[in-house]
């Protein structure tokens, strides 16, 4: 097995597109698949053919990182998934909290795709006195005002954002000055801070509207 | 003001690259802003700072659906809002049903950005009993196996998918048997069909793994 270590750490990874990299998450999560299903290689071929994308995709991809396979072998599915967890960061445990505990902010906490991935959901906050005190899934939601003191006392990778849009660029300030670094943000407003700020967007109302858009051009 | 509504109904959109459509709900969320805001009209120049993209992009993006701005005078605020609309197909009622009436689908129901740009939920769906004959802002929960008598009765534009991955696979092909023709998946599986019906994944997971991998890649 080649040692790709090495390759992994250069820091190379910040000249890698976009592109490139919403395709890991979806690698990872097929040779998680093939690994439930003990798989024990696989070539680029196969692999191509099971993700529909071509395996000159997957090897020009994986080669961003150093590569993995071996010519004649294929990929090693177990080296494969445990090396694209490193690079994604899921080897370590990331801590996230959930600022908006309403139905939204509760899904998140009780999806248990995030506790396989090495992400750990360690607070809930809101505002609104019904919800504070409750556990989802054992986790507590906490009163907004705690914020600050529950950031310094715990690291927290990870803020996702699941309030309404009236309320999402002031809590994500405050929490940027609180020292967080990277939005999860589910609040249809795009946020502006500096570049050491990194900000993931799900926007639910754009995606359904990409949808819709393909729906009636086909139509006409 | 130029009447661009024949350019519009061409079927041109069918060549239009994905990137492009992307972003398509995103001039029209600045865009409701800006009415909100009683601006009349807005220069390209305005508004890709607003946006934050170059003002050469927003005219290429723009010129693939005729333009609608004119020299000298930029974009009525009010026409481009409008014809975006038309374009993201929202100026008709879209019915949406949610299979999956847990906390992501509850919030997906909760949401009421939806309603304000042509979606409408007409019904969720559980195998829950505990579920089943409860209402989220009016819509009823009925039991899975009322989808065939319901999808006869109703015209539902888009199924949203909020199951877990062990029973989308199937709910998805039941759905497409029925004559569903879009599927709004959260479900962390790919959904295979033939061209005509139309996937948009909103994959969580995916999302905050491509966030943990930026963090990540960042501290190396």
């Amino acid at each position: 097995m080649p040692d790709n270590k090495a390759v992994v750490k250069t820091g190379n990874e910040k000249s890698i597109s976009p592109a490139v990299i919403k395709r890991l998450p979806r690698y990872y999560r097929y040779l998680g698949d093939l690994l439930k299903n003990d798989v024990v290689r696989i070539s680029s071929k196969e692999l191509s053919q099971r993700m529909n994308v071509t395996a000159s995709q997957i090897r020009q991809d994986l080669n961003n990182f150093g590569g993995f396979g071996q010519q004649g072998y294929g990929y090693n599915v177990e080296y494969l998934y445990n090396e694209m967890g490193k690079i994604l960061g899921l080897d370590r445990t990331n801590n996230i909290i959930i600022v908006g505990a309403g139905n939204l902010g509760q899904a998140l906490a009780n999806n248990q795709d995030f506790d396989s991935n090495g992400f750990k959901i360690i607070g809930l906050f809101d505002v609104n006195p019904r919800l504070i005190g409750m556990t989802v899934r054992g986790v507590e939601v906490y009163d907004i005002d705690m914020l600050e003191t529950f950031l310094k006392e715990h690291e927290v990778m990870i803020a996702a954002l699941t309030l309404p849009k009236s309320k999402a660029v002031k809590v994500a300030e405050q929490l940027v000055d609180l020292g967080i670094k990277a939005l999860w943000n589910f609040a249809p407003v795009d946020l502006h801070f500096s570049e050491d700020i990194l900000v993931e967007n799900v926007h639910l109302a754009e995606s359904i509207m990409t949808l819709s858009y393909r729906i009636h051009s086909q139509n006409q």
